[in-house]
């Protein structure tokens, strides 16, 4: 690999500005593994001013994080990757330029994210079109202690050389008897696939916390995807419900979900879990449920470009999401 | 106090129809507590024939809840009362009778609960304009193991015999240095005072889950009040910012904030408490922010009115909500 010194090299060196949009970055050790690993691979790494600011649990205050948001539109990086996710983007929706995000995405800027940045990508998608990137964090995908997740890396890496043509997995089985209870089985009614839809969503409670607001991306005949940490079945039910009656869910053409993680199951449930609430959505629409998408918080992660034209493809359990080359 | 035996006492007795519509009883014991209280307290009980129901995490299953709800609304009671809130009304929504709901209120009977029964009561609101009441619940109410809250008690009795007028408390005063920063201070103004609007709202989770669909009434010019437990201050103020965004808030004449409970700040808050989101909430908009009404996940709750119409006046450090009398 290339060292710094090799000025020919460092000319293709793909560049990545890290800013933090959202919570203070508390874990700091993490941050510096994430910005060694990324250099490691051979990216330039360009850190911003405010990055490791803090303000209460923000990463700086309200005009600070919107600064910084500024900056990475304005830094010409081919990818402007958060560093961490957690809270405080919803609140500076109305102040964000969005025109400014849009240049930035026109020009070649791979905005990538994640979990609270839910909310810029579709605030983004519903106010200009711009296509940005559901993917990795800095501080929690790149900076892990031990060696970072495989597939996460050649994602990244195809998203950032512009390689990257589609992403595919494998549906998993349900475990209930009857496949009537379950999520959509390609056993049932053979293939399923969708030749051109927009692709959308992310975090379903960041996503839900734009219903009803400019934010929310008005998507027909779409593909909805959704990822949730730390709710309970319950809540991640009563969160679908609500695009359920708002009519979001009856417009898609398939729903896929990807990781719902680290939520605690009580005795209260008596069965109530997971599975249940997918075998409920996928009674409450006709499009199909698909499940087991690899996105969320889990080490395991694929990009996704949140507001692009996909393709999705079923046959027997394996599934595609194909959206050709991005650059 | 009458026995069961005093034939034209008897007639008088006010009628208790107790019912669950959300999550399935656990507590029984808290549950047969509340039910030999409200006799004590001299109403006459009836129980709703699946009100000890249970089917997963719910009080039975869809079909079981909503025929609850229908046996409620044509029970003739003065109160229909919830046996405990939970979760389970929002996917009910779409399949209630709200026509028959409307008939009984204009009956005489007050549907009382709260928490997971804002959702009935909102949708309730939005699609018959009819009131019901914010108030206690059956179990972790009356059926508490010590003494009832005395305040909730004689709430409810005014309610039941039609001599509730309204209810007053004291505003608290803000910890903040500078008044500026906190909630609306009646020392800053003087005296504040809405002469009729309509008061609707309940717990904040359930009511954001509304935003976006037809459940959520369009009240202009309204009182808007909230409460939640277990919530981090972070995620209320992104609750919060999607009523903001979606303008609810800058229609309302006055946000009142009842109690918000049970939640764990941890170190990564920096300073970032309930009082901070309070003092946020009012610089985002004009309408004052009134705090410390006694309602919410506590034993001393009065009860509100939903839907009606009521006056507010606050003077100095007082705050009255007023609705004359209900019958």
């Amino acid at each position: 690999m290339a060292g710094p010194g090799s000025g020919i090299l460092l000319l293709v060196k793909k560049h990545i500005y890290i800013y933090s949009p959202s919570s203070a970055v508390r874990d700091k050790a993490a941050f510096k593994r994430g910005v060694r690993r990324l250099t490691t691979l051979g990216y330039e790494v360009e850190l911003d001013e405010t990055a490791l600011s803090s303000h209460q649990r923000f990463a700086g205050d309200d005009d600070t994080r919107l600064a910084a948001i500024a900056r990475a539109a304005a830094s010409g990086a081919d990818v402007a990757l958060i560093s961490r996710g957690g809270y405080g983007l919803t609140r500076l929706l109305p102040h964000i330029n969005y025109k400014a995000l849009d240049k930035a995405v026109s020009r070649g800027t791979r905005f990538v994210g994640l979990s609270d940045f839910t909310a810029l990508q579709n605030a983004l998608l519903a106010k200009t079109g711009a296509v940005s990137w559901a993917g990795p964090a800095l501080g929690e995908d790149f900076g892990t202690e031990g060696q970072p997740d495989d597939i996460m890396e050649a994602c990244f890496d195809d998203l950032i050389t512009g390689q990257g043509e589609g992403t595919g997995w494998r549906l998993p089985k349900i475990a209930t008897k009857s496949g009537a209870d379950g999520a959509w089985q390609p056993g049932a009614e053979g293939k399923f696939g969708v030749k051109s839809a927009v692709l959308w969503g992310g975090n379903l409670a960041v996503l839900c916390s734009l219903v009803g607001t400019p934010y929310l991306p008005q998507v027909k005949g779409g593909i909805l995807f959704l990822e949730e940490v730390h709710e309970h079945p319950y809540r991640l039910e009563r969160m679908l419900t609500q695009l359920l009656h708002a009519g979001v869910l009856a417009q898609q053409k398939a729903i896929v979900l990807g990781q719902f993680t680290n939520y605690k199951l009580v005795p209260h449930d008596k069965g109530f879990k997971l599975a249940t609430v997918v075998a409920w959505l996928q009674r409450q629409i006709k499009a199909p449920v698909l499940t087991g998408l690899p996105f969320g918080h889990v080490p395991t992660k694929v990009v996704l470009p949140v507001g692009a034209k996909v393709a999705l493809a079923v046959e027997d359990r394996d599934a595609f999401l194909l959206w050709g080359h991005s650059h």
